[in-house]
């Protein structure tokens, strides 16, 4: 499975030269896990920073911005996890323009939290499963 | 008529008290107008600016923030027109909570520009007709 | 007394028309006040919210934009009180440019706030004594 | 040489959790790179893209989030160039504590770019020369 995301760009994403300012795109990206947490693993950030004491911060990302998006143009974004580990796991996103062509490629991996004790965790088994699900796409 | 769009509270809106930083609800704001251009008036930011040369910058904005919304709300923007002038229209944005309970109350001046000229000129006729469609409801 | 502040227009602040974007200009008005707790009144925001529990949300917001600003100027605040209440103060924040031509007036109510009780709150008196410092300008 | 700016870390730059959210971080990364452009090679953003309609956008960049920043921190940013090709430049920015402790290890690679025809170009002589004064800093 893939968990799909659309990504219209606004005013606000662009910059002098009528293109994403690239540090914007970090924010869509933020959302579409944020979305996936709260739809494709039904484990929201509110559940999980507010409830569960838990959390699930980036600590390394890298990205390859292959071509420019302009004001009012529909990308769709692709989620895939790439590598599931003990308290980690590796994800993909693609960001499409209308026509499929890529325009920015990110890789990301995330890091199951203990907020309190500011430590990593096991990844709780339920999410687990439910991120899983998502893994079994070959990485471009 | 009253142009409404939901707006989700997002991890990016909030800051360390775990609510919404009042600077975002100026791009949720943008993003409202926005919408509105392209889905109420036909009249996209891109079209505006890319292929007319024209644009609806605020030059006023007044808001009251009463409550403050959280994280993994869903918030509704409420938009009408509360003065319809040559050049310029005056809109209310009403940003309420599940209950509809005022979160944000706000006003905009906009004031349609000649980009290229960099001076103020009349609403087209049919952006103004378009605007007046959203002008009868009473402010509060 | 006023308290000024810097404000370089950067690349982020600036939009497809190459202007400031509006909504960044309240992400610098709030660095102006934050700067103004901190070295102004020596009560830095973040002493006031991770260790005394206290904070001074903005609850209302008034700002006229009187002329763009563009990348690479460098802008003026000027920080003012117009008005010292027991839980709340008025202020002004008069963004200038090189030739002291007004391009943002902004008019803000802070409120000081018990966060954990999440209810106002009087000023404490050491600083209200060195608010008081900034209230004898005449408000423009 | 190495070139190096302050990076305070504000109210607007942390989450719920307390800490620099980090879509943040390229905001302030890009802002290095921009103050880099104009105090160190003499090519300020404005210049480049308004008068000479060049440009140096981000077409990769990488990032290790090694521990997290707090508000009220100010952390110090390290530019330094790791190899300088034909058309492009790769740099590294260290973002450190006040124990010059690793917050943030970022690699990007910059092209330079004509706006118009949005090709890539040679950097120009000037440029390339001021450039290599910040290579010859082994990377870490």
């Amino acid at each position: 499975m893939i968990f799909t995301s659309e990504l219209p760009i606004r005013f606000a994403h662009c910059d002098p030269a009528g293109i994403v300012f690239y540090p914007r795109y970090f924010e869509m990206i933020n959302g579409v896990v944020e979305d996936w947490c709260a739809q494709g693993l039904s484990a929201s950030f509110h559940e999980m920073h507010m409830q569960r004491g838990i959390g699930l911060p980036t600590v390394h990302i890298e990205t390859d911005f292959s071509k420019p998006a302009e004001l009012g143009e529909i990308l769709l974004a692709e989620l895939s996890v790439v590598k599931l580990g003990g308290a980690s796991v590796e994800i993909q996103i693609l960001i499409l323009g209308p026509q499929r062509d890529m325009r920015v490629k990110a890789r990301l991996v995330l890091v199951m939290m203990d907020l309190k004790l500011r430590k990593a965790m096991a990844i709780p088994e339920i999410l687990r499963v439910a991120m899983a699900k998502y893994s079994d796409v070959p990485a471009v």
